[in-house]
């Protein structure tokens, strides 16, 4: 059973948010990777949600380009944590997904993480975050992670 | 029966919005003047476009600001044309409802007015615009505006 | 006798107001799809929107760059809907055409639409559900459409 | 012991962030609310933490304006999960504040809210879904707030 | 004979643009001041350009807001040089006249200063400083205001 | 002697503004185009304005990105009118060499024409128009190359 | 004989910039106060430079609003360390002055602090930081605001 | 011992920084070029500040992308001098490392450079400025990098 769901409002974006469901795997976190649209599909996309809620999802990661509505549309439909990752996908450089996805109107937050890739790794590490509040292992693999993080530093450190 | 829906999606955009209502009233354009919202009443927006479309509406105005869902959320239930308003409600100038309305993704459009009254005006002209491809004495109502227009220009002109 | 007028600012903007033309075109809308500037042929797009609205023109979409005025400069010249698409032509990234497109004062909405491609399909598409009112076989082209859409994302959801 | 921290940059956010710390009040979840700054007190603000982290603390709130690097440094020294308000503090719209927020490097997410009360409310809003994973009682109240909000759309629809 | 004309595009221009004929005057420079729009009266605004052209007029100084197109449709008018005044009359700070006042595409420049009272000013500067490249009086008026901005800030100084 | 001199803040900046350059040619105006810096050689730039000025020189254009102070260097030296053509040469898109241009202080306008390539072929027009007002010949060229212009927007309409 | 000289580009900017002054006295730091300008006054401007240079001015503290060019100008004319102050004085936010502070090119850099009041401290304690390289007592000094700065957050954390 | 050190936030910036050593190395000062990170490694990062700081360094140079935290982390363990070097790490244009640096609240001064390499080499020669104060060889050096600018911009005038 998924406890993390990851919406890409299209397969374009699929590039960009692999990273996150990598990320996920390599945490041993189960969770469903696939596509659906705030505008093309919004039964689907409200269906799917309450559909994993019923299965036991814990967060819901939504990205999404140009006026991204994706995370906000999951976010009007359950009160699980929803996480959004704004996509580049025009010439304004993010900042109109950016901020279709973090001024949500009081009651209907969406944790915004960061634009592209950086954002769809930190949606990942946000969402193990949350989990790891009652998953020890977890916690310990978060805490692992970071451990690497300080060493690839004081190798790239040596190296220079 | 009428022929444009104005929605807001909260009660605190009456003020700007008022402005949309009063001209499609000088226009003798019978309308619904209303609040509903993309995020707290998805449903009740969802079924007010099925409704109000199933009496004969013929064009959607959706006002929001901050991450404004709203006309995108409305154009994602109907076909019939939407036009979105966005509005000032943070610090940003507006520039966040006005991104999240103008950047819609392919098949879904939302004919953007400018921000605030100036756009709230607008998209009641737009609208009346649209109505008046069948309809011969509105046509000649907004010519007689843009007359009048033109005598304040002069008016003005001749006050110097 | 075409029902849109496209107006192009500059022959270079073919490429990205093509899509526009095509899809009208397969939604076997009659249409004219043409150069005309704001500034280096002023005359030219007044004279052809008189000549095109007496031939039962319907809706005027224009596409510009930079200071995209010609939305605008048709704006000013019927009462037809008129609507914009600002192109991406300098290194703002396409803030300056967007700006000068959607902030249009009172009495002379432009309906606005997204930056570049996206911008242009739904031009088309806005362009479509206007005509639709009172056309149900386009109606139910565009009905269609929006059916392939949903088809799509989940042959999109399948192929992951 | 509180489940909550509530990290203020500065005194004078007070204003902006006492609707965090009331709803957090209204949904009866054991919470501190107290100031601490990454650049004035950075000592004790890893220090408390570390304190608040063993005595039980589940998420953290922190709210800065200008260079907002507080939810930073907070999510530096933890892996529980870290929230970020960003703060209007100079003549920048709170911009300044939302990118320093928001655009954090891999492995050290926050999840961003909106700016000023509107994120402030929805810290708290976030925190409880959070919470709420574990606590059916609060999932329950937020729930009910959510019915509450669809009926104040309606009531103000009715008062219209 | 006028050398300048003025225009503004609204009548609510007026106290800022209201500077720039008092500097005109100050300067002894015949000229016009008036309102004209670039939407509202397209035909007034090209047949005024003509007429003041015809006149001997030899710098248009054109101030607007919003999608400022006044000075791009004086610009496509004459040879004579058009500067452009952005003006602020939307949330967006001036941002929206600015770029559609500057961004002009080749051919039809448009000399832009800057924004409101300070390019009001600038505006009169600039065409006394093309006047004066024929007028050897007007030429040491500058000179001598010039002279003055120093004096200013040598009085300013000591004033401290 | 020359009528106009280009100033280019870097030698960097020659392939952006010899268009500029080619077009005096073109139309027959003599000019400089030559390097010359607001902060490497600020004594060289004061200096070339007073040499130029006093050989005759009736219009100063000056190119340069980033903080770009050249134009209002210029401008502080000189009468004569100065045109400032911002370029991009950071990753901001040329915004931040805009803003340096445009924003001058009362009593020391600079007309700026748009960004990179097209504001160099603008600020050339402009010097044309500027000269033109006592020069019926170029006059002449300027009319005639805008019925160019014409011309050749019908040939793009007829080519499509 | 003054280590520090703080230009302001008008007198208007007096009220920012005073608290600049007043924490140079706090810390016992003799300085000038005074208004020049890079455009109204460059030749006093560059005389001050060198007369202060050679009465052993170690940091140049310059703040102008607009097309700020002040700190350039001065940094141009030195080769002590200049600081510049952005100041909010149009409708921009102060992101004209920001850009056109911070973005100088290779060789004259422009040590840039936050806009407005807070970089105007913020000038001075970094123009502190620098003398009290070689000033024992001063470095003390600021130590020690530093363990005030601790203080008041403290105090500000006891008194919620 | 070095005078001044380098951090970088990640090995990715060494391209972008490598010209700031480089100059260092040719101005002959005694400089460490090294990773630390606010992030990854915060306690690293103070502890080196401590380090350095107690082998005599002078002045910490400080480059980051994304949300920039890491001049701002240095600048709150010491009242050594910090320069911030913004680096473009998102699709932002570097604004949001820009922000980020230059904002700083009052009593920790961030000096800001451009964004880049342009930055890079800025904060080496500022760097340097200080440490000239009290080392005449340094700043003779200085002012012959200087005097070659100039000799570099005639040689370019000479060129064309």
């Amino acid at each position: 059973m998924p406890k993390v769901v990851i919406f890409m409002g299209s397969l374009s974006d699929e590039e960009k948010m692999r990273p996150c469901s990598d990320l996920l795997n390599d945490l041993g976190i189960d969770h469903v990777f696939t596509v659906s649209s705030a505008h093309r599909t919004p039964e689907r996309t409200a269906r799917l949600v309450k559909e994993y809620e019923a299965d036991g999802c814990q967060v819901f990661i939504c990205a999404a380009g140009l006026a991204a509505h994706l995370a906000g549309a999951v976010a009007a439909k359950t009160t699980k944590p929803v996480l959004g990752v704004p996509l580049t996908a025009s010439s304004l450089g993010g900042m109109d997904a950016m901020l279709a996805t973090v001024q949500m109107p009081p009651g209907f937050p969406v944790g915004t993480l960061a634009l592209d890739k950086v954002g769809a790794k930190n949606a990942a590490w946000f969402a193990a975050q949350i989990l790891a509040l009652h998953d020890a292992t977890l916690a310990e693999k978060i805490q692992q992670a970071r451990d690497g993080f300080k060493e690839s530093v004081e190798k790239a450190a040596a190296s220079l």
